[in-house]
């Protein structure tokens, strides 16, 4: 087992009408509040209203229209432009992923007097950060009880992962009501994501019995949840425990002490969506079957082995490659069957750039350090079995 | 799914030499040091040497003499007495479970102008309390990770719970090899009281299948490192895998949104080791299968089919409860297996106080509000078959 070192200090409040506590988590870290949301769906459904009657005597200075695959410019600029001007004390930052990335990057940029891109880019350390507070709208990301935002910067193409502790949430609410809302298309996307996140930890060098239960039952969680979630939008306890599941999956508890890896499917995907901005989990649904398949070999056989008999009680029995492939097939056939894409040229992306994404992720991700390594090349053939 | 709200804001550092870390987690606490021991077997073993070579430029008074099921008097006394006198920052805990127990518990009350007791008992809440460092020696309580403390108060036989989010260490020092010297039987005694931390939550009214696979990780874990470290008593990796799954066992993170129930087997075991001084993890092992059976009924009969055949692989095919008494079996015959005393009489107990005990536990603890309920005469007849 590695050595680490752990902590998540974020509160969870978690359950239907969560939101009632709002004022007094907010109460002790200021009046001067940016709220910060996306597209205005938060306003359509009531939360919006919902918000502003409980925080009737706090100032509350707007910040809307976050993107998905939140930028650079504008979205953190803006937002750090915003803090600034109006002295903000705490962020209360309202929708998923995106807009909470957002808001958690402009939380440190705010208390940093340069260029907010020396942040993000690790030139300089951030110091302090404005508490951030979070409502989530959308279960995938886990960014409401980690350290984590991704930050796209269009001009470059590039999506960076700005991490650094300053970054914890306060505290978030969770209501899975407010998920009932979400489409059939994002909650597949975000369920798609979600297990991603608990696969790239599970293929590893080294885990431990605690971790890999931890993470199998988290990965089943999501699937068994995640069709029920699309059979039925409103059926609490399968967006509850969806919602619960997806939390866990960046702050680190499904692999404390586990050799780390970095992250290929994401390194891949990023690429993928700074490019054709498509959404997240759509990339990650196409991409990690073909990786799978693409790393399958006597190195890493052993924990696919693992995955199959323990995820989908594949026959332990059978030939180890047979397991790894039943279980590869098993997790294509998964995605598939939540309706999600399967094929890049189904989000819109065909052969024309994968040269150019190609060579940009092997010049910046580093992923011939994986556990199972990829070289250009690598990366260019599960692209093109992907397409 | 129950709401809840969490939150453990424990930082964990964990793995060999993790001490060289405790200056940087001591300096901004304070300087004023109440160093909190047992009975001296860290000056044995180098450890408290160590600590006094980091702590040089630190002010050190120290509280030695902690007892095994710590006790209001005299440990909690004197260590307010001490803390109070030297006017101390920050508590440093060196020990197991009963040491961290009484330093959480002193640390809230040096922070109190009245009685000690005031806040044990829950009549007065608490405002703040003394920060704790732990360094652990002994994997068990897992009161590193969570806000509990259990407090003997021998004039009146209770062991008390004394709960409250102010008693969360601010950062536990976690290096599995200060747990290579620890002995067969405490090691056993250990290992029994995290699994059974484990299955007062499993045994309940409703669950996730996340929950149920963290739980059913955490018990496997435990089982096969358990018995890997009485193999093998300097085997770091089942050390290290059992020290991290003792952890989580009280910290909440295992039933998340779980029905909370009472912790029955715990309930009875306090009174026995109020009663006798006993081992805790010697008297949970015990109680925990003749509770089992105990209960065993209609109403709980799905959760131990789910703990047979989730567990310990039975056939999920056969009777339910055939199942569930294979299951009820192997739990005995396991804790058998790790050299545990399995009999009342082994430990010193014998019939002569089991109405007096009974009746304790009737007044006391409201086990007919458990899951699954318990009047005086069954608590007696459990007590009886454990003799």
């Amino acid at each position: 087992m590695q050595s680490f070192d752990y902590c998540t200090p974020t509160r969870l409040i978690f359950g239907k009408d969560a939101i009632k506590n709002l004022p007094e988590v907010m109460r002790p870290l200021g009046k001067r509040v940016l709220l910060a949301y996306g597209g205005g769906s938060i306003k359509r459904n009531g939360l919006y209203d919902k918000v502003k009657e409980l925080l009737a005597d706090f100032e509350i200075y707007e910040f809307s229209g976050i993107q998905p695959n939140p930028k650079y410019d504008p979205n953190v600029l803006e937002g750090v432009r915003l803090c600034k001007e109006h002295n903000i004390e705490v962020i209360l930052a309202v929708g998923g992923g995106s807009v909470l990335d957002c808001s958690k990057t402009v939380a440190a940029c705010a208390k940093y007097d340069g260029e907010p891109w020396d942040l993000i880019s690790y030139k300089v350390k951030a110091k302090a950060a404005l508490p951030v507070v979070d409502i989530i709208t959308f279960a995938a990301t886990g960014s409401e009880y980690d350290k984590n935002s991704v930050i796209s910067r269009t001009e470059t193409n590039d999506k960076f992962s700005y991490i650094d502790p300053l970054l914890y949430p306060v505290c978030s609410i969770l209501d899975p009501t407010y998920t009932f809302t979400v489409s059939k298309r994002q909650t597949a996307a975000g369920c798609a994501d979600a297990i991603n996140h608990i696969m790239e930890q599970y293929f590893c060098e080294t885990s431990t019995l605690l971790n890999d239960g931890f993470m199998e039952a988290g990965i089943k969680s999501l699937m068994v949840n995640g069709v029920k979630c699309l059979e039925n939008p409103e059926d609490y306890e399968a967006r509850a425990e969806m919602m619960l599941a997806c939390t866990f999956g960046c702050n680190g508890i499904y692999s404390l002490g586990n050799s780390s890896s970095l992250w290929p499917c994401h390194c891949i995907e990023h690429a993928l969506s700074a490019y054709y901005d498509i959404t997240h989990g759509e990339g990650l649904a196409i991409i990690t079957p073909r990786w799978m398949k693409h790393i399958l070999n006597e190195k890493t056989i052993g924990r696919f082995v693992k995955y199959g008999v323990n995820v989908f009680g594949i026959d332990a029995g059978l030939d180890p490659y047979e397991i790894a492939e039943k279980a590869i097939e098993a997790t294509y056939r998964f995605f598939e069957s939540l309706g999600l894409p399967m094929h890049l040229k189904e989000v819109g992306i065909d052969e024309s750039r994968l040269g150019e994404m190609t060579r940009h992720i092997a010049e910046k991700e580093g992923l011939e350090n994986a556990w199972a390594p990829l070289t250009e090349k690598d990366v260019m053939e599960i692209l093109t079995a992907s397409l």
